[in-house]
């Protein structure tokens, strides 16, 4: 618990799992004294005043950013791109401008999105992605824990005022997330080579199984590897068409990277190449035992 | 616990987790009065046999298929195919011939090794599959427990005695199992879709990112999603090696089915087809949806 508030008002651009956890968080912390949701699904927000989650709600963009000292778009990609480029321009009239920053998973986009717009990086705003999600969505999965240990990536630009981006860092760090700072480019490479394809795999796969003739057969005999394999195929379908198409340029290089790959082990597995049908597993057991030896120290 | 038991001996050739999973759970059903062990390493045996899983060992194949009642062939797939060229001669000399069984991931290639070296299909010689298995391996792992509620795959082919393919079923079904029976190819080729496919794709995942140049960042920043879709990369390359020889036209066919299906997201992602992308994702979402509501309906 902070010992006073650093802000005001945190006004929450979307208020799903990620907009009303962070919510949640901020109010334990005391890292903000009041909490207002904006967002065109009114129930959602009505739904967040009961639980508790944000004091008011307003349907009106004006006065969500008027009323703002930290604003925070918690939509999926292509919302919060369509938002910002509502945001940008009314943000030259005020003179207390707010904080903007975002949760989106694709930063590239959004960077474009504000150069297009405002003709060079707004200084107050700061592009953020948390790296914490959960099986359920929606305001009331909301969790006040959501982000402690996990890691916040921000990834500041050249225009941004580094006021904005502490600003930004404290606000993460009081949920009792570990924030590090990244170039651009290179989050939407590593999120899109462990996350996005690894994404597109699982819809893959699961889809071209169940379009084959013995599906049934192949889910009522799939075992334990198959469920965890397969486990994020039941991802926000929209979320993730959003995410592929913003993250276009570096998932089509990790698609390819991939299918090189898996084109060398299908020619290992039709010549019966045990040698490097071994070398390959045994490499991969390797760096996969590795991470396993990451995320357990993390977790401690 | 049965009233008296099924048979006399077992011999378990092969002791590592499955093989001392089964010698516990038979013992514990009592199905079986006497557990002897044999192996090529003499190290697992001697701890198998401190650990009261087995009564006894031998390193002479003779004695082991003299006395066996029931001979399981617990090693992995490969190996399970020369020793079935040793054993299978010597049944021809027994006036009691045990019943055969083995418990390898690949069933076409141990039949087609029973025909070649027998001429026909052995009376005695059933082809089965437990679905289970351990992040850990080797006897000291060995789970009384670790088939109950899973599922045993037993492929029965034309020349099978039908008392030997029903000593089998009861067999697994003391063990806590459910036994389900399957023509041969169509069990490759679910399991080919199900597991072999999925490893083959955890693996060349993981090792393309560990070659990549991010590697290091790559695994610092996955997620929970990327750990449970990776987990399978973590499995013994040895026995992977062999399951892709051995079942190589069913996970052929396999990865070719995936193949195409990811080149049609491919291009879906490059001409930024938002439609098909949301089509595919919702249609492998209610697949999987699916996959889990089985899944929950069976451990009830």
């Amino acid at each position: 618990m902070l010992d006073k508030p650093a802000v005001e008002n945190v006004v929450i651009l979307g208020l799903g799992l990620i907009g009303g956890s962070l919510a949640r968080a901020l109010r334990k912390s005391g890292f903000a004294s009041r909490f207002i949701g904006y967002g065109h699904r009114e129930g959602s927000l009505k739904r967040g005043l009961e639980l508790g989650i944000i004091d008011e709600y307003t349907l009106d963009l004006d006065e969500a950013v008027n009323r703002a000292d930290i604003l925070v778009i918690a939509t999926p990609t292509l919302v919060a791109s369509r938002l910002l480029e509502q945001i940008l321009p009314r943000l030259k009239n005020l003179q207390h401008s707010p904080v903007v920053t975002d949760v989106a998973s694709v930063k590239g986009s959004l960077r474009d999105t504000a150069l297009r717009v405002h003709g060079s990086m707004p200084p107050g705003f700061v592009l953020g992605h948390p790296i914490a999600g959960s099986e359920n969505s929606g305001v009331d999965a909301a969790d006040e824990n959501l982000f402690v240990n996990h890691r916040v990536i921000l990834t500041p630009v050249e225009g941004n005022s580094s006021g904005a981006v502490e600003l930004v860092r404290q606000m993460w760090l009081s949920t009792g997330a570990e924030v590090v700072d990244m170039e651009v480019d290179e989050h939407d490479a590593v999120l899109a080579a462990t996350s996005h394809l690894p994404h597109l795999l699982a819809y893959a796969l699961v889809d071209a199984l169940a379009q084959s003739e013995a599906s049934e057969d192949i889910f009522r005999f799939a075992a334990g590897g198959f469920r965890d394999f397969t486990r994020i195929a039941s991802s926000d379908p929209v979320m993730w068409r959003d995410i592929s198409i913003a993250n276009k340029g570096a998932l089509l290089q990790a698609i390819d990277l991939f299918s090189d790959q898996l084109g060398s082990l299908r020619s290992a597995v039709e010549s019966e190449d045990a040698d490097a049908l071994y070398e390959t597993f045994s490499r991969a057991k390797v760096a996969r035992d590795q991470f396993s030896a990451i995320l357990a120290a993390r977790s401690e």
